[in-house]
């Protein structure tokens, strides 16, 4: 079998043969198949898409490159993913909030990509957080506390690794048949009961279109479905950051203050709305409704914002209430109006300018830099009111970041209607 | 400017601007842009298209890359270019049959690539020939005889030498504006006065659809035209060889047996046209049917042979009337019927596996391999007839080759009708 005849018939919209697609996977994992042909291989899959058995196999293909986590407790076993987005801290929240229900959550997240930021990178603003957990510190870590955020080990699903280190350089990140089988591997190799995933649209998301969103939607949940994986989701509108704080200990700090209860309703409505859907999907409750408002309690009564201080100790950080921050300066409003879009790809490309997120794979990163969104999408505004606090170490940075911000954010002479942060109820239901 | 962006763009189905691709370009010449980067980039290039300005930008990058050759003599320089079929000996007869009608033909030319034979590789039959003038020898050579066949030379189209070398081992070879921008900036840096383009469809061809074969000729000559290069095309039928024999001392043979006045018609045929629509370009003659007589003249004569042995020694080859070939083994029909198609993948891949073609880059090649056709379609064949006849140097080798001829020719219980080489005027005709 040879790389470029199955590139060919990608190229010429066939559809692959499970074994030339277990060819590819394998040339990944034993480097055999060069970077250059893997690259042309990913951009035909790209354009070309791939069929519903194709991704079943590119998934199979993916997982069996490496292990699977082993059970060691009796209690479910659930996650949640997202595709991404700005501000999106709900990871920090819902891992601590579940185990509080007596549920496992072996969180395996990533590095902040392109303008969204990592979960692991968050949690590392807190000082001495150990993020590369071996699978022996996972297990334990469950049976004591019911949850733990940690990367990938080097076991879980090799070959998505490295394909997605070349994607992400060579603009092959936003195939759906990829993204399907790169989340999807990886949550099948954690041995879960219920996954959730939060499939995110709009200018700060991966999938700018509504459409594009579903169809990713769909696809991962029918993959979960078809690999015996009770899978939900939820779709959430990304045109926006979720929450206000947007950067590595400006995000930790909101969840800390979600965690205890309070926060912006945004963060909590989908961090409610994503837990109830796994309680569901594991027959811990019957309703919506019902399981939001135990989960609630669990905010309310500091039980969960305890147990993420646990999580943050047990795997070495050293916690703190609120982080420190760099320090503060406000954008104000050119003129007044209405609050009509905002660009997340300026935003958090703003957050990179400043250190807060990589420019290149291997930069450090500065936890205290992030923005403050003052403002919403809707809301109305004075000329000269703050839109946004900027949290930057120099006047460099608080320049460059000060001119994106205002680009990004436009300002209507008419009123705006607010955004829904879940679209109508018939658009983000799955089966 | 940063390449992810740029395929990225491409990828989305955007045009490029002059700026993006002068960017991209200039990182194939100065490998600052990674193989796995530009590979990415050149299938989104296939996949997506390019428009006409693209890739005419393309193509002055690309020529722009390099050098382009001087002119050292008064007389008119034409070339002619086939996009590559099996069999096709035609430059071989074209270049010493131009130069009898006072015209110049710095004809730059290839390696065998894929199943088709390369012209280089065809000339190096003959012991010594040498195919890596500089510049100032082929200057001289075209001041002496009026033809040089040879490589192109390390400053011609550097960019395109190297993106070439990766189009082939990434299944990115038949994108219409990559192959225009590879083919027009080597043409654009010979300085000519004219040019010729032999497109090819069928089987045998890059193009196997004649709509793609269009679309190819259409892009070639628009793009010759708007460089200021006069650019005429003919489509011609690769449904089947060119001529009775395929293979590099094979073809040598045939194209010396048509120097001389002979030889199968189809070669013949080709030829003339091909080398009067370059007299009509450059107003040596006034039709078609006038130019075909004249230069079948200079074939009738001897006076070509005599200009082809010329350039043979010239180059240091050592000429000889007849190659030595490989022990010949005829197959034959094993039903009677019609031949009913000829299919020439299987035959070009049968020359290749008996050493006549390369499996890798660094092959070495064996010269007196290969195949001569007893029958075209259209033929009626008697069960037990010789095919095809093989030139192998071993049992082995002619088994396998034996096994994928009986597979390639199809016979027909059912009359067939003959294919014609050129199609009908009203397809082949440009602008």
């Amino acid at each position: 079998m040879l790389p470029t005849s199955i590139i060919a018939r990608k190229r010429d919209g066939y559809e692959l043969t499970a074994d030339e697609i277990r060819f590819i996977v394998q040339g990944i994992v034993d480097d055999s198949i060069p970077d250059y042909q893997l690259s042309a291989w990913a951009m035909a899959v790209l354009c070309r898409g791939m069929s519903v058995a194709e991704i079943a196999t590119l998934t199979d293909c993916m997982l069996s490159s490496g292990r699977r986590l082993r059970r060691s407790t009796e209690r479910l076993r659930v996650d949640k993913h997202s595709t991404g987005g700005l501000g999106d801290k709900v990871s920090l929240i819902l891992a601590p909030l579940l185990a509080c229900v007596g549920l496992d959550v072996p969180m395996l997240s990533g590095r902040g990509l392109g303008i969204t930021g990592g979960t692991l990178d968050k949690l590392e603003a807190y000082p001495g957080f150990r993020c590369n957990l071996d699978e022996t510190e996972i297990e334990r870590q469950l049976q004591n506390i019911g949850c733990v955020i940690t990367g990938t080990t080097e076991h879980i699903a090799p070959a998505d690794r490295k394909l997605y280190l070349l994607r992400d350089v060579t603009a092959t990140v936003p195939s759906i048949g990829l993204i399907t089988g790169s989340i999807m591997s990886k949550k099948l190799a954690a041995n879960l009961d219920a996954l959730v995933l939060d499939v995110k649209f709009g200018s700060g998301a991966f999938m700018q279109e509504f459409e594009d969103a579903q169809r990713l939607m769909k696809s991962l949940v029918e993959t979960g479905q078809r690999m015996g994986l009770t899978t939900r989701a939820v779709l959430s509108d990304m045109n926006q950051p979720l929450g206000r704080m947007v950067g590595n200990a400006c995000e930790a700090n909101e969840a800390v203050i979600v965690l205890q209860g309070g926060g912006p309703s945004d963060v909590r409505t989908l961090t409610l709305r994503l837990g109830a859907e796994l309680c569901l999907a594991v027959g811990l409750h019957d309703s919506l409704e019902e399981s939001q408002a135990a989960l609630a309690r669990h905010l309310d009564s500091g039980e969960a914002f305890e147990r993420f201080q646990q999580m943050i100790a047990c795997q070495g950080g050293l916690f703190q209430a609120q982080l420190p921050l760099a320090p503060g300066a406000e954008v104000a409003a050119p003129t007044s109006g209405w609050i009509s879009s905002v660009d997340g790809q300026l935003l958090g490309h703003a957050v990179i300018e400043m250190g807060g997120g990589r420019q290149r794979k291997d930069s450090a990163i500065d936890h205290s830099v992030g923005l403050e969104m003052l403002v919403r999408i809707g809301d109305s505004v004075e000329a000269g009111q703050p839109l946004c606090r900027i949290f930057a170490h120099n006047e460099t940075d608080r320049g460059l970041a000060s001119a994106m911000i205002s680009q990004a954010l436009q300002i209507s002479s008419q009123p705006v209607e607010p955004l829904s942060l879940l679209p109508a109820a018939e658009f983000n239901k799955f089966p």
